[in-house]
């Protein structure tokens, strides 16, 4: 269920609240990705105190490692991890498009094998991308879609939009066919860079119907203004009462245009990866730890930052860590990144709320600007 | 200044308190090591919640890298590294010994040579070693002593011991130097596997005075049980008013055993390192937690502890995030380790006070042979 509490008078951004079985979730909301069954570099202690009210887990990798029978044995994915609020898991479609060896799609769904089984083969369908999706317990399920690289042709971007219709149908389907399943199925809109496309695509998906809907195919290696620009035309024709997830966006600059343009939810391995390389998000943009006029320096990697790591750390002391790749750095800047992004979606929540977001739009942009 | 609470009857177990200027340390206790200004893969909140009331730093490595002047500007280490309790230095003569390239010995110090400054030559003296550790203001600072490799021959062992005892006087003397210096100063006694040259070192450092005593050159390749020969040969030659380290030592039997022996502090890499091998001490004896047979375990590390892992995580999950190399799993293991370690020197503490250490003893060896 989702509670739009208000919308922006002068951009299309929305302030919300999504209620799942594991507790509710303000959005506009960032989800940092937990892979494996665990945010890289961090605590769920450490998640909550920066603020995060999601994550998100990738049944591809759960589902070959450790299994859902092992999960299975710990009633679901929460208790695994030892994380009790909510859980949104893809359905598993691009990571065997980008990372299983042998990949062959019909119409019945993915043949892949992997090397993390030795080889063995599997079979990815609309319908056991839920049952695996069930077993993980998540509380924002996926449909199966189909994903496409970027460019790609028109017919390709056709066909694959079309799979994508159908296996949503045959998702639902097996969705409701459980009786009283408390956990949520989003669909996936699909189409390429082709408007008329999306269209069609979302169009279709909303005819199926379900409780939130998401916008997949972007920020595959598009330009950044094309991929504004396909946001811009497909999130309107999405239904105002629910929410919209905009998948794999993106840098801090992305996630305030995205908001803007009316998206809800987001996710992106970025705070999490860059800060495991040393790279670290300020509202003035981003400093590399590693760079020598770091060394000496007493400062807080953002002064002013009530992040964890800003209020007990140097960037000297963050510098020294990376540079003797101790690896409580990567917890620490992971903590920075996470706190960063959170706080982001959070002020600009705020700002909705208080009917002032053009205005903290345009002073976020231009802190980026001046830094 | 150290106090003696109690001793036990049957051993030479003793139970005292340290005072440092960075607050008391109850001993026995064991100190995790944290050579580069951080315990792997642990936060100096998880080291006060596990129980560690000192860690040691390596002065080799701080001298090197970041340097005594990025680490002076913090005031020393206990600021840069975010830990207010007490910490203890080496010397950095056993690392420039075992790590540095081109090391050479003379009466003045240790020429050497370091891959991390570019080739870069220093020289580490017994005043020098002094004063890097006083700019780290370590709260236990220990002299300059040569290491010797094991076995060695006796002439070797009678020169180093020497040598370590005329280095001494000078630690002594350059210590003194500095005005109402409120960090202590360790004497170490060498002697290789002599016990006449034991004896002589230790006496030669009891002359010079200092507020406690280190057991070097032990755990360094000999049979335990010469080890342990060795501990109960020079332990007794130290006073009993000041306290007794013996450095590098040990596994968790070797603690209670080393206990016995009238030993008060203890420092290694054991806990920190096997974790991030995933091998886990238990009462029982230690498992490697990428056995399979831990693969759908809902079990903890160890039922019935109480240490944040064991609370909150499975063997199940730990083995899943070990397989998937998944970083936060070296945080869980070195959790659980050390505060296994410290739970042990505790217990045995309030065994030593309780009067019944001797049964403590025989209980904790009777639980690792039925393991």
């Amino acid at each position: 269920m989702f509670i739009l509490q208000k919308s922006c008078d002068s951009t299309s951004a929305r302030a919300g609240v999504l209620t799942t079985p594991h507790g509710d979730i303000e959005t506009p909301i960032f989800m940092p990705v937990g892979t494996q069954a665990t945010v890289k570099a961090v605590s769920p202690e450490e998640l909550e105190a920066v603020g995060a009210q999601i994550v998100l887990g990738n049944t591809y990798h759960l589902y070959l490692r450790p299994g859902t029978e092992t999960i299975g044995r710990f009633g679901g994915l929460h208790r695994f991890m030892h994380w009790d609020r909510p859980i949104l898991t893809d359905s598993g479609g691009f990571q065997v498009f980008s990372l299983a060896e042998l990949s062959k799609i019909s119409e019945e769904g993915y043949a892949f094998q992997s090397h993390l089984d030795g080889g063995a083969r599997h079979l990815l369908t609309p319908e056991s991308a839920v049952e695996v999706q069930m077993a993980l317990n998540s509380d924002i399920m996926m449909c199966l879609d189909q994903c496409i690289a970027y460019p790609a042709e028109r017919d390709q971007a056709a066909a694959a939009a079309d799979l994508t219709t159908r296996w949503a149908r045959r998702c639902k389907a097996r969705w409701q066919a459980e009786t009283d399943c408390p956990n949520a199925l989003f669909g996936i809109v699909q189409g390429g860079m082709f408007k008329d496309l999306r269209a069609r695509s979302a169009e279709e998906l909303v005819a199926i119907g379900f409780p939130g809907y998401a916008v997949g195919g972007l920020s595959v290696g598009e330009p950044k203004a094309l991929m504004l620009e396909m946001a811009a035309h497909t999130l309107p024709l999405l239904p105002a009462d629910a929410p919209r997830y905009v998948m794999g966006v993106g840098t801090p600059a992305d996630l305030v245009e995205m908001i803007a343009l009316g998206a809800d939810m987001f996710d992106c391995v970025m705070p999490t990866r860059n800060a495991r390389n040393g790279q670290l998000f300020t509202a003035a943009g981003t400093l590399n730890i590693s760079n020598t006029r770091h060394r000496d320096d007493t400062e807080p990697i953002e002064p002013g930052c009530d992040c964890y790591t800003c209020r007990h750390y140097s960037r000297a002391y963050m510098r020294h860590l990376y540079q003797a790749k101790e690896i409580l750095v990567h917890r620490l800047a992971t903590i920075h990144n996470l706190h960063f992004y959170l706080r982001l979606v959070k002020e600009a929540r705020i700002a909705i709320l208080k009917g002032n977001f053009e205005q903290f739009r345009k002073e976020f942009h231009a802190r980026i600007d001046a830094g």
